[in-house]
């Protein structure tokens, strides 16, 4: 597979050049060189020579890169390109942000159900979904080929939500919950941990003084 | 400075070991050896001890780790003893989810006010805060001793936003908004960076076929 080989600190940097890529598509730039890509995204040149030069010849000598065939492979790299199908648990402010986020579909990922436990919400509607209750998530999961569970609950209760949705077939977490989640080695777990965040810029500041 | 020489690499990693010895904290432990805080964590024991050495002499051969010295003194270097001022600019779903998050007051954050140029939505209430109009900004950072702003606005304007805040200067960014933010170099910014994070999963999922 195509990916394989390519480190991980690599593939972390890819959903960058991904997105400056698309911006500079969306601006009708055709070619980019290392040095003019390096001013924009602030690696250096040598640097993103290194990174793209992982997926094959897209940077030609005097010309630059192909900014649509690089912008296509980087893509496929990404699993852009395959859809998925998400539930998410959870349904209060940051649910309901996450629900709303555009950039789902880009990334080729599809909601198809929200839940929440807290009988005062469920029912409501949200975009085009109704809140449903979690008792149901199971039977969900199995009716519509579930392959993510994004996990937007508090800490208490984000072991036995991951747990259940590992049972019923799931394949990956996106983990909202502020805690490390014990799951089987083959289910895939990306956190966004905001507290994590928050000490980060909290430290930096600090030494700023 | 106590933090000046530490690297980057086991900076990150602070708020991990530091929420972890929390929980640890809040069950009444007061002692743990670096192999038993390694089966918590999942870090390598030694990885651990290389670590901590980097701030004293917590640990002691055969007793382990004093957990709550060693959570005070990390606490410490994340700055989390001193308070910073915020303010949060877009307070749709996502500036809502984050201004109720009850993390910041335990990072020693204080959100101080609310702002969104949306006039259907200024004017009402988040807990105890009014929506104010964004033009009142700078005012509002001034006469508040404002340190931080959070920036939960989309891609377009998160940067016009930022100028504005560096202009009557603030000193640090928690950017969710998904661009990477021009500042001056003495200006920290932080990105929460959703698009990223999800760009990754799906690489994580692809792989994991």
């Amino acid at each position: 597979m195509a990916g394989k080989n390519i480190s991980m600190a690599v593939i972390r940097r890819l959903p960058k050049y991904y997105r400056y890529l698309g911006d500079l598509l969306d601006n009708d730039v055709q070619r980019i060189s290392s040095k003019e890509l390096s001013e924009i995204i602030g690696f250096t040149a040598s640097q993103i020579r290194q990174d793209l030069n992982n997926f094959g010849g897209f940077g030609q000598q005097g010309y630059g890169y192909n900014i649509e065939a690089l912008h296509t492979e980087i893509g496929k790299i990404l699993g852009l390109d395959r859809p998925y199908n998400a539930i998410l648990i959870g349904a209060g402010n940051l649910g309901q942000a996450i629900a709303n986020y555009s950039g789902f579909r880009k990334a080729g990922f599809e909601i198809k159900g929200l839940f929440d436990a807290n009988p005062k919400i469920i029912g409501l509607k949200i975009r085009e979904f109704e809140i449903l209750d979690s008792d149901k998530i199971e039977d969900f999961v199995k009716e519509n080929k579930i392959d993510i569970g994004i996990l937007c609950v508090p800490k208490n209760g984000a072991q036995e939500l991951a747990d259940r949705l590992v049972a019923c077939g799931i394949k990956g977490l996106w983990n909202f919950a502020p805690m490390d989640l014990n799951v089987p080695e083959d289910i895939i777990v990306e956190n966004v941990n905001l507290t994590e965040s928050l000490f980060t810029l909290s430290y930096l500041m600090k030494e700023d003084e």
